[in-house]
């Protein structure tokens, strides 16, 4: 007995696509065809007729294509030398589904999410039984996606974690600790289907578990992005998601090819966002035309909602007149502290490199790269073409230690001593010292003034308050005037940036 | 010449329906349909066979269905009578709608969302033709979604603000102010079709312009829901969306009618979310079952991006621990001035109620009330099912003050001095009164404990530090630690909270 709300998959077809001029209103054609096709044994399977566009497209074996279009040739040869019949020739190599859903559309929406189109579709009334022709090479995939709909099982989504350092390996276990709660509370199954580092890049169909991190000691794939794709593609691989939490120049440039062969990414990695604008815009467009989308919460003041609440009070029309705040953890923690600690600058270094609040170099964070490239990021957001040497950074590291190796460079930290505690003395009173990125200047205009520097600020303002490592993001637009939007929390370390980066996946994993 | 890449519109049609057992490698039925049709003049238009289970449909002239029926009838009464054809029948009233596109799902997904589900569809391969066949009374509304998607024409969306006060009014102005920027760049055209208020209802298909205020002055429908679905109906108005800026306790009450008629809905309006928990959740499942959003983040915090910053958190399995501030603008401003200037409570109220801080009738504010509804929102985001009587609510009124009438109770402010001004000296050196709400205890569990009070801080504490009439919010997870995110600014006004709802409008917009 058959199970009416089995989804079926029906192998080894082919289209038979028979056109012409006219058909509207001709009486029999369709009969011809059938009857032809009829008379040569071939069973046909689907047929449609445009009602409007003058072709019929008709599903046979694949074993018979050849001979129903050889069939046809002959039976409409008058036709054919009229040129009321234009084309007929057959497409191999597809698959037929059928099933049986309420929910049609939303079945249609999460096949195109993962590059399914059908070739043909067939839908009958109130019934909600509907048949697809796909491409044979994506038929699994269908089915899978399809079933996943109709028996409300969870949607598989299949992630690729590039980077398992802090924040990647951090973020792999807040997902394997959670994957059960958000399979039974959103209806996800999340499945990290592969782990990749600069070398190697491990992968598992079924998803790894507590022990990647041995799997990925062993693994022996080069970590070529070439390997993931076509992983993803000889396992039709639905709903994929490429997570980038490296810092690398070289990964990015996989980006695009990556969108095109239908992953859609979330990045912990700032670098993409800041290459040339042109790169940044033609990446866009790629996602756009793909219909994928790119996530990059954390790439701004890690898990705090600020890339985010800038894009919609863009997108709302609000005017955004400036964008101002401390962004780097590091350099808040330093500044937080010698402002109000009688210390030399370098005892205070020292602590936050000890805490592990800056790079192994300390000179990347003192540099003002880092804040700069978030404060690009964020100009950005408001469609401002700026790129990174439109900025103005004010570099901490006096120019006679920026060529030291870094061994040396740490050896030498008390020769920063005198000019920071000359900074510090020349404030007015109740002031203190903080590093800030400043957006500001016409935001209406194609380009913004960006600053980063050491301010000082009385302690009472807003920026005077900070605390601990926190970053602080003051918004300034039109309509809250003199008071801007204030955003503040821990702005870094690979806990909250891991669970930003997490909150990017569940975004992209809800969004149907 | 046609022109090919025209979406065609064919009216006045039926879907003759032919069920049966096994037609599957049955080889002819399809031809003698044809043959009998053709033998009794009916022009067939669209044919689509279950390749899977057993039926046909067939396309024809609406004129034709009842001939269509009657000669299909006699042409299988053999078939009927043995139990092999068992269904023969007209579904009459429909539109066949006709069109070339690229991007055939997402128009599919455009029509889902304006609850268009075609009753037949038919694509063909990489020409990207296709025909669907919908109920006659969707067809208009049919194609111009179509039209929308493949001309790239901006999308029209229908807006019906109900409540044109404060907030309402500003809104209004917003969109009118914004509506061609947002053509140009998002590529939506908000048209605002309906304005009401609680006695009328002013409507235009064409959309409201400047004058909209003298409109609905004229306008003389009667403000019911039925009006306003029977006028979305009849104009066949896609993607509508219903704005409540109105703090009406009546019209929440439709809500659920608008969504089964296919409204999304914005509110800042905070009455319905205050609902018992089981009319919350009711309508969630009506906004899941019928795949419309409603869209509230100026529930609580007017402009601030909170509600959607919990959301994603609190998806993102991020444990939050406690939310607690000072949720209210008017008691912000009250409570940051009385605190630090040496005057009574009296004259601080009656300076906030001049500059309107405050409800008409202060009391309003000063019971608590509007703080408690924030927080229970803000609860039920965490997916507690507290109820408004759960909260401990501390009523800023004296008792003997609380069934005065307005008039009377403005008149004997000066009541209130003697208890505030104790409060104040008795709190210890440095502490600042601030009026919070605080959700705490184990929010893991199924409900939290809610408290909305008078405490004293510390002056320099982030609430300490509040100033004008500022909103603070706080929020403590696991990963943040001890160190909340803070979310800081002015969390009431008209201006703010109608950008805030422009915010949501768009955020609707743009979702496909």
């Amino acid at each position: 007995m058959k199970n009416k709300t089995e989804v079926k998959l029906i192998k080894n077809r082919a289209i038979i696509k028979f056109e012409g001029k006219n058909f509207l209103g001709e009486i029999g054609i369709d009969g011809r065809i059938f009857k032809a096709l009829t008379y040569a044994r071939i069973s046909v399977g689907v047929i449609s007729q445009q009602a409007i566009e003058n072709g019929i497209s008709v599903l046979v074996s694949e074993a018979d294509a050849e001979k129903a279009v050889n069939c046809l040739i002959n039976e409409f040869e008058q036709e054919r030398k009229s040129g009321k019949v234009s084309l007929i020739y057959s497409i191999n190599n597809v698959s037929v589904i059928g099933f049986v859903s309420k929910d049609f559309n939303k079945i249609m929406s999460e096949l195109g999410r993962n590059n399914i189109f059908p070739l043909i579709l067939n839908q009958v009334a109130a019934e909600n039984r509907v048949n697809i022709v796909v491409t044979s090479s994506q038929d699994e995939k269908a089915k899978n996606i399809i079933e996943a709909e109709i028996f409300a099982r969870p949607k598989t989504v299949h992630l690729a974690i590039i980077g398992h350092g802090n924040v990647g390996s951090t973020l792999i276990d807040q997902v394997l600790e959670s994957s059960e709660e958000i399979r039974n509370r959103k209806k996800i199954d999340l499945k990290i289907v592969a782990v990749a580092n600069s070398k190697k890049i491990a992968l598992n169909r079924s998803g790894f578990s507590e022990n990647w991190n041995e799997e990925i000691l062993v693994a022996e794939r080069p970590s070529k992005v070439e390997e993931l794709i076509a992983f993803s593609q000889q396992n039709q691989l639905e709903n994929l998601i490429v997570v980038d939490n490296t810092a690398s120049k070289e990964f990015v440039k996989n980006y695009p090819v990556l969108a095109e062969n239908g992953f859609d990414l979330v990045s912990s990695n700032k670098i993409f966002n800041t290459l040339p604008i042109s790169e940044y815009r033609n990446f866009r467009h790629i996602l756009n035309k793909k219909n994928k989308k790119y996530l990059y919460e954390t790439n701004v003041g890690a898990g705090l909602p600020l890339i985010d609440t800038i894009k919609l009070l863009h997108l709302s029309g609000e005017n955004i007149t400036r964008i101002k705040g401390v962004f780097s953890g590091s350099l808040s923690y330093i500044f937080n502290n010698f402002s109000v600690r009688d210390e030399k600058f370098s005892t205070i270094l020292k602590e936050a490199m000890e805490k592990g609040f800056t790079e192994p170099d300390p000179r990347e964070d003192l540099s003002g790269s880092d804040v700069a490239r978030k404060l690009l990021i964020l100009a950005r957001e408001l469609d401002l073409i700026n790129e990174f040497g439109d900025i103005k950074i004010e570099n901490l590291v006096p120019e006679n230690l920026r060529n030291l190796t870094k061994d040396d460079f740490i050896s030498r930290l008390s020769e920063l001593d005198v000019v920071f505690d000359e900074v510090k003395k020349s404030q007015q009173k109740s002031h203190v010292l903080r590093f800030t990125g400043d957006l500001h200047g016409d935001l209406q205009k194609e380009k913004g003034e960006l600053d980063v520097k050491l301010i000082s600020v009385p302690v009472d303002s807003a920026l005077g308050q900070l605390k601990g490592s926190d970053s602080i993001f003051e918004i300034y637009t039109e309509s809250y005037g003199e008071n801007p939007i204030v955003i503040m929390g821990a702005g870094a370390g690979a806990k909250v940036t891991a669970r930003g980066v997490f909150g990017d996946i569940l975004r992209l994993s809800e969004n149907k």
